[in-house]
């Protein structure tokens, strides 16, 4: 889901991509060919000429910041998960339960769920799937999420995103239970969200992850200068959202904005999702800010036995000179979002049951 | 409504205010007396002290910003939903309905509530009130407003805040059907405007009045810096939220902001809605900048019959020299929250009969 939300973000991308078919994508011992947006190399600038760009900075030239390992907090995190599970399937005797919905074949929607399912299979919850065909009606999806809505072993219930065009993904999303919307996505937990005083019953999983980064490295959001990049429903705005609840002061920037650059490089705190490979340049930030890269973008690279290889919307190589803190792609946010969706899967099963 | 909406945000205050009991306040021909929340004097400095704040500052001496004027928008509104009224009761034979609910005996809130049922008058919505007694349970105003959710002659349903301690706002808010919601504050309703690609059935009146007074002055909000001060649920939140789906890059500013003014002065735009008289100053004001002021303050001023008169978050006199269009306070976007409310229950009572 991670990369389709950046992809989904594109339309209002700037630079260019080009659609290449790659094939020998490699999930395990399965081989899948699908289609995959990869961007023309556009690497990072070196660090003289990024100097150059501006007259009042100046690129240090190693690498300073500490690296925030998303893969192993997401292992702590699955660790927990499953120590949680255990102690409340001996309480109340009951696994928690995960319903995801595929409707058509995409491929890379495919391998999602599969990870999502294996994922669950690791700490103990039960999940389930149910594969529609890419030319279901409307209310055949909508029938099977009313009944997972009524099924009481089910306590999650997540609907891989992006749908065929022919069907109202609104409507769908709306469909699902409040009290089993385990990606956070009803426009009633996204209201309860933005209020004060209010409680969302799910967070939607990404921008849960990116700010439980922060937490798990003792980074101080509070009163701080954020600036989230980015304004899409499943990341951009519930960051700030997230970013605000926690009383940083946020600026929100998106294509219309006319001087990321120099709004950007006034956050100690930057959450970038647009998925512009290599868009936040080194001059874009402030030193010893911190930085949360959402963006997975694959880009052409002959060395890659795929062809490709994976790189965030933050230029790294730059940005780690600047920093004080940083994500890497792959391995920072993209283990988060799975493990997110697992804590508010056992959330959502402790509610239900009242295990505390 | 307004005012009460800022003396709520009082919470967040940095200056202190005193209560005082004031009497003889007149409304047409009836006496009232209440207690008011009254803050000290604290003129507004000269310009001549303004300037010494800051180096990189100095303050014109003669006012050139143009005044926007709330009252006439107001009244201009009124009008218009007055002969679309009119039209819609000959084409479908109704009128619109409101309701208005008011817990306690709240001399303000009464005062409130008047004048929405006379501004209702003059337009041609017909109003009803549910005068409710300060020791009532929340069931008893459930009820209520179930009754009004099934009323088909009832188009919009407004729970006058704040409500007695002993009940719930949440719960009591939660319970006005969302088609009724004319006031905006339901959770859903919010959701979908945090959501891009969705459509809330109804804004909360302030804000919308705030945007409608930038779009009646001609002034482009798309790709403009904005700040809003104050992330009340009724007024700053939804200003940041509606500003964003307008395409402005939007920065909230709250109590916990380290540097309000340094990030006040980037703004093209700035809505105030804190409830500190004359907390941004013109040291605060990058020059041209547009000032929308929620503000209404009531500050001591013997020379006044009453004790006081009324002022803004923004000191006028010294922000009418900075920018180049400003609210007054009085007469700036009072007048436009309940020309809103107006125009929310004519869009309702619209959408039932499918008037266009």
């Amino acid at each position: 889901m991670m990369a389709s939300t950046i992809f989904n973000d594109c339309s209002s991308c700037i630079l260019p991509f080009n659609k290449i078919q790659l094939r020998f994508l490699h999930l395990g011992r399965s081989v899948v060919h699908f289609r995959i947006n990869v961007y023309p190399i556009k690497p990072c600038i070196t660090p003289t000429q990024a100097a150059s760009l501006t007259t009042t900075f100046a690129m240090p030239s190693e690498p300073s910041a500490k690296v925030i390992d998303g893969k192993l907090v997401a292992k702590q995190i699955r660790d927990e998960i499953t120590s949680e599970i255990s102690k409340m399937k001996e309480a109340v005797g009951i696994n928690p339960g995960l319903a995801v919905v595929l409707v058509g074949d995409r491929k890379d929607s495919a391998i999602y769920v599969q990870n999502k399912k294996k994922a669950c299979d690791t700490v103990g919850i039960i999940s389930r799937e149910s594969l529609l065909p890419e030319d279901c009606t409307e209310e055949e999806v909508l029938k099977c999420i009313s009944e997972y809505n009524k099924d009481p072993s089910i306590h999650g219930i997540l609907v891989q995103l992006p749908l065929p065009q022919h069907l109202n993904e609104e409507n769908i999303l709306n469909a699902v239970n409040i009290d089993k919307d385990v990606d956070g996505f009803h426009p009633l937990n996204i209201g309860r969200l933005a209020m004060r005083g209010r409680e969302p019953l799910f967070v939607p999983c990404t921008p849960k992850g990116c700010i439980e980064l922060l937490h798990r490295y003792n980074i101080s959001i509070k009163g701080k200068r954020a600036v989230v990049i980015g304004r899409s429903n499943i990341v951009g705005m519930p960051a700030a959202l997230l970013l605000q609840r926690e009383d940083a002061t946020v600026s929100i920037i998106h294509s219309r904005t006319e001087n990321p650059e120099e709004i950007t490089r006034e956050a100690d705190i930057i959450i970038s999702a647009v998925g512009q490979p290599n868009m936040v340049r080194g001059s874009w930030i402030k030193p010893g800010a911190v930085i949360i890269d959402v963006g997975i973008n694959p880009v052409e690279d002959s060395k890659s036995r795929r062809g490709y290889r994976l790189v965030g919307d933050v230029c790294y190589e730059e940005a780690c000179k600047i920093a004080s803190a940083i994500t890497p792609v792959p391995g920072g946010v993209g283990p988060m979002t799975i493990a997110m969706l697992l804590s508010n899967t056992l959330t959502s099963a402790k509610r239900v049951y009242n295990f505390v």
